[in-house]
């Protein structure tokens, strides 16, 4: 790590060696002029050396004589030292911008459960464990019959009562024994409650005590992610994640299920989602260098149609009034039964749902988070086309689903994109110039906008008086970057030549409205919900974002469009994956396992559509906070102080 | 039904109409010469009609003048109304044979176990029932998940607890429950121990109560059973037996191993077997003209290795030293995971097995004939190439198997063959001319001798010492009948040209022997058992036999040859196809599938190959009955008074 002091802001961050310039601008809070994204095409990141060494950073936009002064450009210069850097005067404008330097980004913690915590409190009941037996051998005086031997020995030398052997066990017992001297090590599947039967669900010859592994699955609808766990130390072996087959059928669940319901269409999307699990499961296994065959359990976590598509059941009526699910909770079903490629002793353990588009990934994620393990009052949420809430401690929980659209993985934005290379992922505007900095994933020139640099934007120009509180833009600006075009007000954020693509790189009105509905749907969603059970915002202790695009998001500026409530970032956690988290979660203890059934049978679903109040929340919600501003309080504040200035 | 008087001896019978006169003569205990078996080719059955009528009896061994006075043939004649019947002095030969007439033939009485009975003693626990129910449909105030809607209803109409829906129901649930506006018939799978889960595994639409049914199985090395139950009425709808199609690869258990144990012989073995259910399902259905979609259950009881060759479980320990059997008891198993063409949510319930060599079929007869619920000594012996014996009561059981021979099936004995068409199934003799009276199957010319002839044969000769107590023909008798034939001493029961064969069928010294180890091997079987438990045959309240044999054996005839102890014949009872009847009565009631496990567990197993004691009463069972006389006090007794006469 070095520090780079930026002047004349005077503002220190540590970076890792390597980091361009600009990004740590960026992270500063510092504004560069920056259209390119950092490829070094529009020249206008220059900026002047004063202290340390950097690597690159020259291009043919300087000459000879500004780079023998230290001038280089910040989206090429590479980190290598502590530094002393001054942005040029060219590139800010007046000193009342030092006064107002962009806030820096203030993404979410992350925080999960660990497995190590688990033990302390003594969660830790792994579901599979493994037994090296070294049997009797049978004689003319002992001819007890394989099983017997086996559930015998169990019985009286490690107390373990009501064995049950499957089928497949029972067929592989007689020769297994026989192989290594009726030295052998069975799996054993712990009952998820106590006094029900343990069953031995593998025998392996000789002592393979010290090999067993489970997976856990987070099937999305968009992305399937699986996790090889070894089970005797919680560890994660391996982890891919590949898109779900089903893509190509459609995007959301909705075209899925309208897919589905075609003749045939049920068994060409069960086969999709199956196919892609089995190749995440070989990649995984392949990572790993495990044995398959030691895999002893699997869980899956997945979203309400994501889960009946995978076990092949018609979710017909999910997107139909007044939208019934097939079942909450699903019985174990063996792995192989649903076309999982693996051994056929493993069986699988699917999360619960709680309703129609509250699924198993939200318990998952409800149960990994350890929310339903403390007394703070928590906010759940996962970010998404459908975004779903859930709100409650370890007493009780409430659940919503909104359907937030997708322009937060940029869908309905005119040059929106997923946060792939050449979209702009960050954003700040020179105040006075209207110039503004873009970073793109993978510094390269843009292509488009994904859903964090949108939501930064959007706050950005609004904090700044660029848009107004109706997502418009203040006509009255003197800039090119602001135009009509084709009817339609935007702001150019990259010229055609600055671009990858073969014109302008814009953000528009519409852009802007569908982001606000988007946001509306969610806040006025958690509004309503806690309404509901008579809360509000200001007794939340803790908010977690859930899901790939919570990692990017830019808490300040997600308050700033009223996304997120006016609450302490510090309360905000960031859990990653949650479906996949609480798919491993179940994976390595019982405990989990236990806990689900009961956290699934104390959550009441409200279905936001039949609850009146919903409406006039989101109504009230489509504005840049919110139509009423007391929602908002610091920011109200912050904005009245900058117009008086 | 009419009777007919036998002159000279005065001896009447009943017997129904189309009988024809000969086996009325030996139901009788009449002997009437006949060699050829009933095609009038050896003219010798003649018999004189005094009074009444007749069909048939006429052929070209008789003059008209014959006929005229009312002579016929014995074997053509039929009853067509009460008769008297007069054996003519020819046929007979002096007086002295009116005061030894053949014995009457004793069968057992066939004692089953039956529905009403059940239901009578509370017995009737049916395992899987059917309810119809109008479930409330959906609504914007109700939008219960499926599964739940289902569940709940059941839970607050019929308090019905613990319920469990399989996979392949929750697949179905959704459309069943619109296809009829949510009117379904669901089938409940009760728990075979109380409190454990009932689990819900199948739905229909509409009301389907009234039709529910199992099918119960025996799986047999030689024949395979199987049974349609009405589960409302416990009614045999149908049932049809088919040869086991690994009869191809082996006749008995060892060379079915034997072919196991070859490269890919498992699998061969284990789809013959199956093929051959399926088949007979087949024909089940068919006949008892039910959809099979409402087969809701099937029992399958069969010996140690037909079981784990129908599982698929390695049976190549059982028939190697110490003969150790993969399991006893089996987990509840999918019918399809067998290969069985039922429903996927049927679950099929394997007999447990006691030891390599008695099996799930010995314990179904155990069940089905009731003797584990009776204070009665029982002792249960199911005769065939390998022989198990089961002695106990209600509060102890211990059983043995030994190896019998295949004597009784027809196998060593020269002619022998099975009770097919042209087998010598009864048999008598003239003490004095020593020409037999051949009864066949189906009353045709002879070809061979089946095993309840040959035990008429053999106790009849001895009787009247033509055969000694070493198996040995006098010598000394003067009738071309007896003679040395190729070293070997024999009998001609029917002369080449009276039989349907090419040359005389015989009855050899070492057909005799044959049959004297396969008997012995079973007195010393159940001596050496009860000896064990320190008990002896006067100790038995009851003699249950089963097996297809059971049902032909003469049970005077058999105690004559030491086969079974003398004890009262009233005793003797005949179950019938006891594992199939096990199997039945396990498909109709969970009591008895709960009783299952705890017969199963208190029954002793003996090996007797490792019980010393056990050749010493073989060597001492190798005699006509036993080297022991005082085993026998009656034929001891009727004996010597015949010796002293």
């Amino acid at each position: 790590m070095f520090t780079i002091k930026f002047l004349p802001y005077n503002i220190d961050i540590e970076v890792e060696e390597g980091t361009t310039i600009i990004r740590a601008a960026m992270e500063a809070g510092v504004h560069v002029n920056a259209s390119c994204g950092g490829e070094g095409v529009c020249g206008k990141c220059r900026i002047l050396l004063e202290d340390g060494v950097v690597e690159d950073g020259i291009s043919s936009m300087l000459d000879a004589a500004d780079i023998e002064k230290g001038y280089r450009l910040a989206c090429l210069a590479k980190v290598k030292s502590n530094l002393v850097v001054r942005i040029p005067i060219e590139s800010s404008v007046d000193a009342g911008v030092l006064n107002l330097p962009a806030t820096p980004r203030r993404k979410a913690k992350i925080k999960q459960m660990d497995f190590e915590d688990l033990k302390e409190k003594g969660l830790f009941l792994p579901p599979v464990e493994k037994r090296y037996l070294e049997l009797p051998e049978p004689n003319a005086q002992d001819h007890l019959p394989d099983v017997t031997r086996l559930v015998s020995f169990l019985k009286i030398n490690y107390g373990e009562e009501r064995l049950q052997l499957t089928l497949p066990v029972i067929r592989k017992l007689p020769d297994i024994l026989r192989k290594d001297n009726f030295r052998v090590t069975a799996t054993l599947e712990r009952p998820v409650r106590e006094g029900r039967k343990t069953r031995i669900i593998n025998v392996q010859a000789g002592d393979t005590s010290s090999h067993n592994y489970a997976i856990a699955m987070d099937i999305g609808t968009t992305t399937i992610y699986g996790q090889i766990l070894d089970l005797l130390t919680g560890e994660v072996l391996s982890e891919y994640g590949d898109f779900n087959g089903q893509i190509s059928y459609g995007e959301d669940v909705i075209s899925r299920i309208v897919f589905a319901e075609k003749e045939g269409g049920l068994d060409i999307m069960h086969e999709a989602v199956v196919k892609t699990m089995n190749r995440v499961i070989e990649k995984i296994v392949k990572k790993a260098k495990i044995d398959p065959e030691e895999i002893s359990t699997i869980t899956l976590a997945g979203n309400t149609t994501m889960t009946q598509l995978m076990l092949q059941v018609n979710p017909r009526y999910i997107r139909r009034s007044p939208y019934v699910p097939a079942a909450t909770i699903y019985p174990p079903i063996r792995a192989t039964d649903i076309g999982i490629n693996l051994g056929d002793h493993v069986v699988a353990l699917v999360y619960p749902q709680i309703s129609s588009y509250v699924g198993g990934d939200i318990v998952a994620g409800v149960m990994g988070s350890g929310m339903y393990r403390t007394e703070e009052l928590t906010l759940y949420i996962d970010i998404g086309t459908n975004a779903e809430i859930v709100v409650g401690n370890k007493d009780w929980f409430a659940c919503a689903a909104c359907s937030a659209g997708p322009a937060f993985e940029g869908g309905g934005i005119k040059l929106g994109m997923r946060a792939t290379e050449g979209a702009i992922e960050d954003f700040s505007i020179d105040p006075v110039t209207l110039e503004p900095m873009n970073i793109t994933v993978g510094n390269v020139r843009p292509k488009g906008i994904c859903g964090s640099g949108l939501i930064i934007m959007v706050a950005t120009m609004f904090e700044m008086g660029i848009i107004n509180n109706l997502g418009k833009f203040n006509r009255d600006l003197d800039t090119p970057r602001i135009r009509e075009h084709d009817n339609i007000w935007e702001y150019v954020l990259a010229w055609k030549q600055e671009s990858q693509i073969d014109r302008d790189v814009v953000l528009t009105e519409i852009d802007i409205e569908n982001l606000i509905r988007a946001k509306g749907a969610i806040y006025s969603g958690y509004q309503t919900l806690l309404e509901e059970v008579g809360l509000s915002v200001y007794d939340l202790d803790r908010i977690i974002l859930a899901g790939g695009f919570g990692s990017y998001i830019d808490l300040e500026k997600a308050i700033v469009i009223g996304l997120l409530p006016e609450i302490d970032t510090d309360k905000v956690t960031f859990v990653g994956n949650g479906s996949l988290m609480g798919a491993k979660m179940s994976s390595l203890t019982n405990r989990i396992r236990q806990d689900v059934a009961q956290v699934t049978q104390m959550m009441t679903n409200f279905e936001l559509s039949e609850t009146p109040s919903y409406m006039d929340h989101y109504i009230a919600s489509l504005f840049l906070p919110h139509t009423d501003m007391e929602h908002f309080p610091k920011l109200k504040a912050r904005m009245e102080a900058r117009q008086r200035r």
